[in-house]
């Protein structure tokens, strides 16, 4: 099909010498994954399994359906981490970069506030504005766990300020588990709408689901094309050799990289809209592979912007960087010879902006190439919710192959749950006396202080 | 005055072992910089002048005054790297967090684009939006040498659409080197108005000039309280002995880090006001101290959101880390107990969302401190233009100080002129050549693909 195209050039040895990857490496470690690869597929994880069988989200359809009759005007997105960083994605590539802007440039539909952070500032502000429009607002309530306190705050916030409207009910949906937590309690007793996360699927790999899919079907993005993005590109992993296979070849890349010291993942699209794309993958990595004292960092940089800003410290600061370049671009620009009395300006007068745009991606990439900065390149041909989908279930699908090199369980966070008894304890919830003590006995050794 | 409170506990090996460092070490760090800061003073940097050359900026008052009489609808900035990153941090922290929304959130003050990159996309976006107004778009050109190719390309362009108009001249405003450099040729023959970067102020040391301050001035922001806030930083660190001295021992914490293998400094704000000081924050570290295979790595995280992204990873994967928080939260907005009926949720209800905020910060930090993971916290009493101005100030000399430590010149930024060139090659420029040829050589070789 050629929609994507990864670029390994500059990974291996013969362009950046011992920098570099021996090709002969990377087929190794391919083909301990195609050997793990056949036994996956038997007995696959759960989401590798959401994009075959869309037909359990029916339901989700009609539920948007009957949403849309309502005249929605703001979509009030309730989630954190796996919750939100998916529809993030999809919104900031599909939907138009002003959206919120102008109803010219969101056709009739909603504008859209995604609460992934509980700064009462920010929480203030959108309580301001939705206030004056409470018959016209939805409140798209997400947690996987139905625990998370952030998300429940804020849903207990918006009850009130929204909550006093006659069909307040209606314009509640809540995304959570089928059997347990406690969103799932407040459905039972008050009667809202309610989607499921199939069971076995992760926040950070939900976004096949109703947690990724339901907002986006509110704002009219055909779900049908990321859905079967996706299931090509499982196809494509599934199926194709390993010395052909991106997902096989990408996480041995990683892999590898790490190992010899390249414990930064720079990722760094050239495309404003995969900005969001980075955001998610930061989460999928770091929280699938950060733990037991392995797992590379992953770093969010921006083409062009970020030249001005990080591509010194990764052309001549440590050799200690992976960089994984996401191309694309697709609309033209003209740039006219506004000032033809600058002969300087020549070489720009009459190009494409679009050009220029890849020459600068071209020009950095030759720089950090020439530093012996290892780097790689997916190109994306197109962004539509069709490569969108392809995507997101590529780069699943290479963290599940990291877990099985690195050998650590990739589904699970342990490492945050004491920070939470300890934000619980610091509230004043009953049962957590030990904790409590702990708290407060840190709070009060924090002495070493300087003040200006 | 306690309006900023540094609080290193958490860094030291009386804390969390032999991760940490010990009180002597950092003592011994900090005398060495006492010794230097004496004589820094006597000859300082440009930059550290800045605060008390205000005077200077009188000009620019004026043309603000000029500009709030012409009814300008939207501010067009164009610039990327130093040229944006401080008016961005400003805004961010300043204006409302939904300024562009709807006039009541700007109190009548322009909208803003900041064009700080050039995905046509984007950029196409921007064109249809202004030149419906275009009447009262003001364009803002900034590039400190004159010569950026993306911001003269962008003018160039918005020269084309915007430039027809009547008086078009006259809402157009040139940032740039007094005298030499594309912009400024520009402005020698199209008579725009002007405004200077004063000699010897590099980009990302830039936002305390017309740079960072001009369109600030157009949105009405107070920028004598910015000023004053960095001219009592400037105070406090010229003449606080070193143990008190906040960037002093700032700079010794992050030097005696990085030397025992913390590479990365991560930069936390719980604070969503400062998640532009965090963008500005890495291009100042990045590009300062990035260069002769050293130079720490900072990465960008917010709190609480990253909590659901990249916690886990802190928390348990490499020792490699260095957490600097930056916490500062005002407002207040009760959590009703909306859900009276959940036992499991009576610890929030009636308790206040600032309170939470706060409990995951420190239920967070407690756990990396736990887990042996150093960290420090600025706290910041309010978020205002004088603290935004004193902290402007303390981190560009905590970075002068790492510079000298480090014994690298913080004020270039070599490894980026490569790139630069390359791309010019590639868009045709007549006399590169020699590096034509190597960018296509380059690009041929480039054949180890595989697709989708």
């Amino acid at each position: 099909m050629n929609i994507f195209t990864l670029d390994m050039t500059n990974v291996l040895s013969k362009t950046i010498g011992k920098e570099g990857l021996h090709k002969k490496d990377i087929v190794s470690t391919s083909s301990k994954l195609k050997t793990y690869n056949k036994t996956l597929w038997d007995a696959p994880y759960p989401f590798m399994e959401l994009p075959s069988l869309m037909f359990q989200f029916k339901e989700m359809g009609q539920l948007a359906d009957t949403i849309k009759k309502k005249h929605i005007k703001n979509l009030v997105l309730l989630g954190i981490g796996g919750s939100s960083l998916g529809t993030e994605t999809i919104f900031h590539a599909l939907l138009h970069p002003f959206h919120n802007l102008h109803e010219d440039m969101r056709n009739g539909k909603p504008r859209y506030f995604i609460l992934d952070n509980i700064d009462p500032h920010k929480m203030n502000r959108v309580i301001e504005i939705t206030e004056k429009e409470k018959d016209n607002t939805l409140l798209v309530v997400i947690s996987k766990s139905g625990e998370t306190p952030e998300t429940i705050s804020q849903f207990m916030i918006l009850k009130e300020t929204l909550g006093k409207e006659k069909n307040f009910r209606d314009r509640v949906v809540i995304i959570t588990d089928k059997n347990k937590g406690i969103l799932k309690e407040i459905v039972d007793k008050e009667g809202y709408a309610v989607l499921n996360v199939p069971e076995g699927v992760g926040g950070r790999f939900s976004v096949l689901t109703p947690v990724g899919l339901f907002p986006s079907l509110v704002m009219g993005i055909d779900i049908d094309e990321i859905v079967n993005g996706a299931k090509d590109m499982a196809a494509h992993i599934r199926e194709k050799p390993y010395k052909e296979n991106m997902a096989i070849t990408l996480a041995s890349i990683l892999y590898l990289m790490e190992r010899k010291g390249k414990h930064i993942h720079v990722i760094m699209p050239y495309c404003e809209r995969l900005s969001g794309f980075a955001d998610w993958f930061r989460q999928l990595e770091a929280e699938s592979l950060g733990k037991n004292h392995l797992g590379a960092t992953p770093l969010k940089s921006m083409g062009v912007t970020d030249q001005h800003s990080q591509l010194q410290l990764y052309v001549e600061g440590p050799k200690d960087k992976c960089i994984m370049f996401l191309y694309s671009a697709q609309e033209k620009r003209l740039i006219p010879r506004s000032f033809s009395y600058i002969e300087s300006i020549d070489y720009l007068g009459g190009k494409d902006l679009k050009d220029l745009f890849y020459a600068e991606f071209i020009g950095t990439r030759l720089s950090l190439t020439e530093a012996k900065r290892p780097n790689f390149t997916l190109q994306l041909e197109n962004i539509n919710g069709y490569n969108l989908g392809a995507l997101f279930f590529l780069y699943e699908m290479v963290i599940t192959y990291l877990g099985y090199l690195y050998n650590v369980n990739a589904f699970d966070q342990p490492g945050v749950e004491l920070g939470k008894i300890y934000t619980k304890a610091l509230m004043g919830k009953k049962d957590l006396v030990k904790e409590r003590k702990t708290t407060n006995r840190a709070l009060s050794n924090s002495k070493t202080l300087i003040s200006f």
